[in-house]
């Protein structure tokens, strides 16, 4: 099934909303809005001078120049936080005056110190101010009543500057919480292993810190169920507990395009309203998808490299939809294939390179391993992945590529 | 001072290194690695096969073909995870396997369900498979020995998942414990005002919460400090104070390009080995930089928007450094001016833009507020940051530029 098909309808199928919970924003950074955010008032509160200088009347300064200066006597001194009500600027008069400071009553422009020159308590104004010259107006960052921020919006460290400077200091954002659920006769947990490799046959469960931390770059909060062997009824009673204190679950193992597929069965005994079987991915073909009550259910494969593109194209946006999140901006570089990739067609193909500058200050792809699902350790030799789209069987070598970068240029 | 020459300075006179902390995979999403990694076993740790089919002896498949199809007697089914020594494969015969599987003794390929025929106990091989065909190699993913990451790599979800495949269940990170002090005799906590505007010339602490935030996207912990009023002897008291406990220093507020300097100055009690009053770039002239017993303090503007370029520009690549971390890529568009943009030479302007689709399919930016560092909300209104470099004096409308994303295009 081709994947926009599997995403689009499964969220059709999904109609549960995750909780709102309401935090203190130093522990909003990156989690998505749960409710529209309206100012309640104007920031700046008052008009402020934008220049360190002279508060003064404009009217005051017209026809200033070096040749014809205006005196105006200083009145005194208004330092940021000042209460501006202590000078009342009258002609002919003029307030001292910091960057930030709210403009005195009376002044309605600031003359910066670069267009005067002090003399004891008067200053002589070498050029004309306009009206609100230098003045950063009340209301200028932000408006009473404007809508500042939508629901499913992604809070990033500035959102969370504007919000406070709103005068708001708690926020309702989604508490996105996610189960994981590992299946496999094969897992062991790396804890109870000490450092010693698996028995043969036996496995490590990788997979389980992969979409932890998928989840939680997502602003979810990844709860960890354990390990189930492969087991139709257990995998059955462990998903159908999730799903009742849940948001989503998150299955990996038990998938696969051979004959034993615990996962799939499992899930069919819950009934699910919705339930794709594999999608046209690759590596990641066994990835599936179903809705249960609503709620998302992902079974993702058990080979990691294979979960996490699982996740990329089908968690990642079915799950930002129940927030009403964006996808995000992701790096992408331009680079030229070192060598030809083949694909198979009808199949989007996620295919991990090396992208490096060369000695000519080219920017190069090299692709690495095309097979191994297993093969988790090309993501850290590599440092980009090449998407090749369902109506190409691959590049050439030589071909100008798009890639999404991982981690740094080599 | 050019940004580079500050940022490169300040380098050479940082000798403090973060302590290290060694926690659990689950706790090490985003942080730095604060040692060298290398694999302790061979994963996987058992050839196994790379399909669902019938492990073989290959050369017994030799000559295999539709018309000349070769039986084997099928002893029996490997799972994944089942113990592969409970069947010996000895010349005519064959196991049934799972993907995942260990490859069982005297076995040396897999030949795939789509190649044979099933018969009873027996399979008919349609097609030969060459030694070692449809098999994951022992150490194919990592090998024993091998330098899989090195001090200061960035930790991602699959680099979680290959650490926990190699058997490590605890890594040590750096513990990067960073200060934020906030100065400013108008500073009041959003906390105080109980949602009610700040009194005229008042300005809500906004700064520290973006502060707080970047120093997240860094994977350092920040502890806020408070605020501090426009007091030099109290600033340099606080932040020598941090300083003992803390590995860094970010102070906001109390540098300008005015007369009133405090935070310059109380730093300069602390007797810094190097520092640098301003840098080249608009907005955040007045962010700053010193050196203290080998630890950074940075100083960054009141306005938030200028403190978010500083922490960019200084604290990002100084701190980077210390956890000996790299830059990551970012996500970067390229479109066409909407109008000209003029900045000041010698200088490097970051303007705020809004990058949109048009309804040509083009990309086009639009350049937002010139001035106003304090104008946090063009970071919500705009989606992207124009970089204008030192040696340009801006740009025309109808150039082509590249600008970087902080959220999606419009």
């Amino acid at each position: 099934m081709p994947v926009d098909y599997v995403v689009n309808e499964a969220i059709k199928h999904v109609r549960h909303v995750p909780s709102a919970v309401e935090v203190p924003l130093s522990d909003a950074l990156g989690r998505y809005l749960a409710e529209d955010v309206v100012a309640g008032f104007d920031v700046p509160g008052f008009n402020r001078s934008a220049v360190d200088g002279y508060a003064v009347r404009s009217a005051d300064t017209f026809g200033a120049s070096p040749t014809n200066p205006i005196m105006l006597r200083v009145k005194g001194f208004l330092a940021v936080g000042d209460d501006p009500g202590k000078f009342v600027i009258g002609p002919g008069e003029a307030v001292e005056i910091s960057t930030g400071a709210a403009l005195p009553p009376g002044a309605d422009a600031v003359v910066m110190y670069e267009d005067t020159r002090r003399v004891g308590d008067y200053v002589e104004v070498l050029r004309a101010v306009p009206p609100m010259g230098n003045v950063s107006r009340r209301g200028e960052d932000v408006r009473a009543g404007e809508l500042m921020y939508r629901r499913g919006t992604k809070l990033m460290p500035w959102d969370l500057g504007v919000l406070a400077s709103m005068g708001i200091s708690r926020v309702r954002v989604y508490n996105l919480r996610i189960a994981i659920v590992s299946t496999g006769n094969e897992l062991l947990e790396v804890e109870s292993l000490g450092g010693s490799p698996p028995p043969t046959g036996k496995v490590i469960n990788s997979s389980r810190f992969v979409i932890e931390g998928m989840v939680r770059t997502l602003g979810g909060e990844p709860h960890y169920l354990g390990i189930v062997g492969d087991d139709e009824e257990r995998i059955a009673e462990v998903v159908g507990d999730a799903l009742r204190s849940f948001d989503a679950v998150i299955t990996t193992g038990g998938v696969s395009v051979g004959k034993v597929d615990y996962t799939i069965r499992a899930i069919m005994r819950l009934k699910p309203e919705f339930l794709v079987h594999g999608v046209s991915i690759r590596p990641g073909r066994p990835n599936s998808v179903a809705v249960v009550n609503g709620k998302p259910v992902f079974m993702l494969s058990g080979f990691p490299v294979a979960a996490l593109t699982g996740f990329d194209v089908l968690v990642r946006p079915i799950v930002l939809k129940m927030v009403n999140g964006e996808e995000e901006p992701r790096s992408v570089i331009r680079g030229v294939l070192t060598r030809r990739v083949a694909t198979p067609v009808n199949t989007r193909s996620f295919v991990r390179v090396r992208v490096f500058r060369g000695s000519d200050g080219r920017v190069y792809v090299e692709p690495l391993a095309l097979t191994g699902s297993g093969v988790l350790s090309t993501l850290v030799r590599g440092n980009g992945i090449l998407v090749v789209p369902e109506n190409r069987e691959g590049f050439d070598e030589g071909d100008e590529v798009e890639v999404f970068l991982i981690r740094s240029v080599f």
